[in-house]
């Protein structure tokens, strides 16, 4: 990388591997700017470890990097990932047609905090690394919903930023094919909701994980069970 | 009101005279649910003050008030509402197409927490009184973009309410007359950017507030300088 200015892209980085391969494809034409969010989640002093590691890996200064306790996602409630009283499920669970690991809208929390960051920090770009795949059970991870609210973020912004989501239309095993050739550093990502030292292996996260990592025909670098 | 089952609405309430009217439109035929935000404004515990009274005029019972800590608009910046280092204007800044109390996009924050409580509540509408006429400053109090948002909403959401603005349209002055015809508590309401015991009288928004009571031939029942 040369001194040249190169245009910032708010990257939201959960530190799972879709927003890390999300960050790797803004990082080759953009300064990043990343932002995390913490909602009362089972694993999130793991998700956070994994969040600065990616950010280390790509020498991005404390400036630009941002951390947002959304607590109020726990208070407002109705979900398995920030209600400790409802276990998380092993699996999908038959005939529900929302996982209920889902937060209600929190897309729209997460992209409209990478929107109000970019107006103030001058970003052309905010990148979210959502599967249209995972979209059977998450409304707000389709194409259909980040076009809409890629319309209202150009109605409603003072100096709107693109939404852009490089990964939307891989499978998992694509976006692991993109993280390998771009040199994402997979290594230093976290999936398991449910642990926070060795992945369970078996909980949805980790399941979704291991078989896009055998689909692509490559190693996980992180131990599991 | 009998004992009949209502719809509930959820309406995001600052406690201002817009925000008031749509709670009082909205009461004609829902049950309420208010939510409110802080921000790390200057005016937060007076805002509040006027969040409850009118919360409780209604009849809203706790499990029907959501008052969310909102602080990263005020970590992300950007805004003389939540920075105190910047004065606030005495007036609409001459050459500001923004003005500087504008926080970037917060509307789309405030109704994306109304979504997602009304997800959890089962309510079908969420409810925000923003005035298209102060739009020439806020890009996210138009029609254009709630019509946006609204779309996104029906796209992202897995039981998604309806945003209805029923004061959109009209002209601030209209909004009081709206209000008296509904018996909205206007004399709960608050409306001043700098002080939290008497109206300055001279901050943007009081002076909104007296021509606006003006215009409607209405005299405002809270005290002023």
């Amino acid at each position: 990388m040369t001194g040249q200015f190169r245009d910032i892209a708010v990257v939201l980085l959960s530190g799972g591997m879709d927003s890390c391969v999300a960050a790797a494809w803004a990082a080759q034409n953009h300064d990043l700017a990343l932002i995390h969010l913490t909602y009362g989640q089972r694993t999130l002093v793991r998700e956070r470890r994994a969040f600065d590691d990616i950010a280390n890996h790509y020498g991005v200064p404390d400036s630009r990097r941002l951390v947002v306790d959304t607590n109020f996602l726990a208070r407002i409630g109705g979900s398995a990932l920030t209600d400790s009283s409802i276990p998380v499920p092993g699996a999908h669970t038959p005939g529900l047609d929302v996982p209920l690991t889902y937060v209600p809208f929190r897309n729209a929390h997460l992209i409209a905090m990478g929107v109000s960051w970019a107006e103030v920090l001058g970003a052309k770009t905010v990148a979210i690394g959502v599967i249209e795949e995972d979209s059977a059970g998450y409304p707000d991870c389709t194409q259909a919903f980040m076009t809409a609210f890629n319309r209202a973020v150009q109605e409603g912004a003072a100096a709107p930023p693109s939404i852009v989501t490089p990964v939307i239309h891989l499978s998992k095993a694509d976006v692991l094919r993109m993280g390998n050739e771009l040199e994402a550093p997979m290594h230093l990502t976290w999936s398991c909701y449910q642990n926070d030292d060795i992945a369970c292996g078996t909980c949805d996260s980790c399941r979704r994980r291991n078989q896009a990592f055998e689909e692509a025909g490559l190693i996980d670098p992180i131990a599991s069970i």
